[in-house]
């Protein structure tokens, strides 16, 4: 059975340009805080977790969406639903693994990389990230702790934009980690 | 005469929850860089007004507005067609001189600052300081050379938010300075 899409009750919009500019400037800031791509890539990701604990709070007080009964329907949520509410795109989910542990959100379409040309001296890193962490934070506070990370980047030259979410553990309250 | 609201063809709406958790990532990261209150508020005015010199390629490529005949005309045009248009708000435009080159944007909902809490440490500091980077990104853009600087908001304690605005002076090409 599927999910029909959650309703939403918020009208509080604003510009994916006006974002996609103020994340440009939060990028360009860790890119001169930070030495390496790998820790600017841990900054973003820890960003994005600590907004994901913050954001699935609103998520569940705006929604009255029935308790996911697995990991593959609370991947659904966060893509059908999560992506959608929140950044204004339905992103695919594809490639699970046999063990239905593991699966791919790809987005075609990315909000925040609207008028972004990574830097020549940094051709792989991975600068949505804050999205991987967004998606841990949310999913670990419905107890299912996963690791995110993008595995393919149409910035970097890919052909196409890919997430990979690898459930580790499925928790049994639902206290967020302390990083 | 007053101007039409300007129809804007843009279907992008991201929520203000998303953005404003990640614009407070940004504050924090700069807080965490800078030594002052002051410099961090420079430095959000600066970035403030690269995304201003952006955001309003994007405002006249997507509307036909006729042309401001003067300041007032533009400062009319921010408030009630850039900030509905790109934060989904509409402030009121008050407290205008005698020579009408100084006016007031009262922001009574600021999407920037729901969930905000300053801490005790930064009392002053005034948190939404980006939008007054892109208020004189964009008037630049125009040709009018401006001043915007928060003078009250209520995260600080003041019974309102308060942006003021002063002309500086009329550009005759639409340059951006170097900053």
């Amino acid at each position: 059975m599927s999910r029909a899409p959650i309703q939403f009750r918020d009208s509080s919009r604003i510009s994916a340009e006006l974002f996609c500019l103020t994340y440009g400037s939060l990028v360009a800031q860790l890119l001169h805080d930070y030495e390496t791509d790998e820790d600017v890539t841990k900054q973003l990701e820890t960003m994005g977790y600590n907004i994901g604990v913050r954001l699935i709070e609103d998520f569940l007080s705006h929604t009255s969406s029935p308790k996911c009964q697995d990991f593959t329907d609370a991947m659904t949520v966060v893509v059908k639903d999560g992506f959608r509410i929140y950044l204004g795109v339905v992103p695919s989910l594809t490639n699970w693994s046999a063990d239905a542990k593991e699966c791919s959100i790809m987005i075609d379409q990315n909000p925040l990389t609207t008028w972004v040309e990574l830097p020549e001296n940094h051709p792989r890193l991975f600068y949505s990230t804050l999205l991987c962490g967004v998606v841990r934070g949310c999913l670990e506070m419905v107890n299912y702790r996963v690791e995110a990370k993008f595995v393919k980047d149409v910035l970097c030259g890919d052909e196409a934009t890919e997430m990979r979410v690898k459930l580790l553990e499925v928790l049994h309250d639902s206290a967020p980690s302390d990083d």
